[in-house]
């Protein structure tokens, strides 16, 4: 047998992400039949779930689900490994439709979010009550009904990898709500913000639905290797994040940007800016930020070049990582390569 | 080997009710900790949770699902139907914490909501951002937490329980979505009424979760009687529900009453007087409801006794489903005695 290369590898992770679409065609498709029959307004949820996946996106999660399976040499025709790729898409789409709802955010994935279509809906029909409450409403509710899809996809999952599950749920609601609680008290603590962006990006992302993948392939031995990957990988996901909201525009990336600052929030960017400079420290800790001064002094600072660095800091040790005996070479050289677009990607 | 009397049956269903009120303690005071450890404010929505749990709360679901177990002959110390159980408060909690913010109720189970709790918490402190989107955005994270606590309990079920599990997890939010929209749109429609009901009430609160309970003690064959037992009772339970909310008072409900007339919410109760009379149809037509007329000809009608026939002739029905020969007679003596008890609580 000859060791497979990165050609190989990505050959065949890309027809298990061609299933993972088919199998989320395929339940968001039937479930709006079941659901026009009983009437077309019980539709709602489903048509916000599935606009969110058809609007594209990275599709992140399901890519590292299924390359720690693969890579942990698990079965490529195990139902359960692309059932459950497609499942943490669903509950990235349930916490989008949430966090845009908390965020206020109007646009997502390059259209109006889902809240705001249902808030100008009532306010074009004017129907009864206050809009306001409607769209957000309805929102909050297809974000639960994309979680219970979810559910419904991870029905076979063994108990020891509905644990790693659960972990992977909990960890974006619990970063979620420090985040909401740390904007609202202008709390400037890098130290919090650090751990909320791991939390949030590195576990939720790339380390738990790597373990994930591992662990359906019955490899939690792998788990070490795919934490310190993660971990360090989600922080450079995370500042380029940080850095495509200072700097991006919002016609490529398809999101608003530029917000962070406007909404206080204490990113990890501007966290490791508070570590190095008592200024953006003295700007941050001011009840009203102000932004331009606050974007001049991370500018003064180079803060670009400074996250760059990091950034490169972190992505080497993310590839250090993989030097596990057990990860043959064709699998080590693409984790590599999804390492670098990942931390270089440009949206 | 002695049949149990209904005395019997309800102390070992009592026994094990204590377990689950256990089960939730500890869950929720393990989980305190954990979080306090990362930050006092991560520790906000097992608060949340914890005080919905405190506060009392009829505990319906739970009882169902154990009086389904052990009617279907389950084995008493099976530690999943204990988790199950009180997984399906936990979900109910979390409906409870998003349906609070959907209706803008301030009070429930006799205090504040938890979004006005955490509005005001916003307003006291002067903390950044809006009040209203900050307590609100908090209470729907709450409320996702409260799922995944379930989600937790519910690790070891076997698949075709989880497939039982994930129905009870669709009709809540299915119904909540119809329910918003029939109230956004003032649409009159008796027949989706009552499958609302049906829904939200009978299915999620009685049929579901002694179905989980049975297919646990792997008795799926008692899925026909409990079905018709549960859909019975269910609409008596919700018509009960319809007339606490019209007759009631919010000191002894421990919520607010009379909303459903100022919410414009088609109800059961309504959607039965809009069948029975032209007056409450041309009534409920209007795009604004005139509140007192509408009170004036439903108290004409004689409505309270009308809906009290239709409770007694659905409790009858309940009952009648009972006759199955493998449930004992304690069992179907004390499944009758719970029939009453929801269908003539008086909140």
């Amino acid at each position: 047998m000859t060791t497979p290369t990165v050609d190989d590898v990505r050959d065949l992770r890309a027809r298990l992400l061609d299933r993972v679409e088919d199998r989320l065609d395929t339940l968001l498709r039937t479930e709006r039949e079941r659901w026009a029959r009983v009437d077309p307004r019980a539709c709602v949820p489903v048509d916000d779930v599935a606009a969110l996946v058809a609007a594209g996106g990275k599709r992140l999660r399901p890519a590292f689900l299924l390359s720690g399976h693969l890579a942990a040499g698990g079965d490529p025709d195990d139902r359960r490994a692309v059932d459950c790729a497609a499942a943490v898409e669903l509950v990235h789409v349930g916490a989008l439709l949430h966090d845009d709802v908390l965020d206020d955010s109007d646009l997502r994935r390059g259209r109006s979010t889902a809240h705001v279509r249902h808030l100008r809906d009532h306010l074009h029909h004017q129907w009864r009550g206050e809009a306001r409450r409607y769209g957000e409403g309805v929102a909050v509710l297809s974000g639960d009904f994309a979680d219970i899809l979810a559910d419904r996809l991870t029905t076979e999952l063994p108990p020891e990898v509905r644990t790693i599950w659960n972990a992977f749920l909990t960890e974006i609601v619990i970063g979620q709500q420090l985040d909401v609680a740390v904007a609202a008290r202008s709390v400037v603590d890098p130290e919090l913000s650090r751990w909320i962006a791991v939390c949030k990006s590195g576990r939720y992302s790339i380390h738990r639905p790597l373990l994930l993948g591992a662990a359906l392939a019955g490899r939690s031995d792998l788990a070490p290797v795919f934490e310190r990957y993660g971990e360090s990988l989600g922080e450079a996901f995370q500042l380029r994040d940080d850095l495509i909201d200072l700097f991006g525009d919002s016609d490529h990336t398809g999101k608003p940007v530029g917000l962070d600052l406007e909404t206080h929030k204490m990113t990890l960017l501007l966290a490791l800016a508070v570590r190095r400079d008592a200024e953006v420290r003295a700007l941050v800790e001011q009840p009203e930020w102000d932004v331009p001064r606050l974007r001049d002094r991370l500018d003064a600072l180079g803060i670009g070049d400074v996250i760059e660095e990091r950034i490169g800091e972190l992505v080497a040790d993310a590839v250090n990582a993989l030097g596990h005996p057990s990860l043959d070479s064709g699998w080590r050289d693409e984790l590599a390569a999804m390492a670098h677009e990942v931390a270089y990607r440009n949206r």
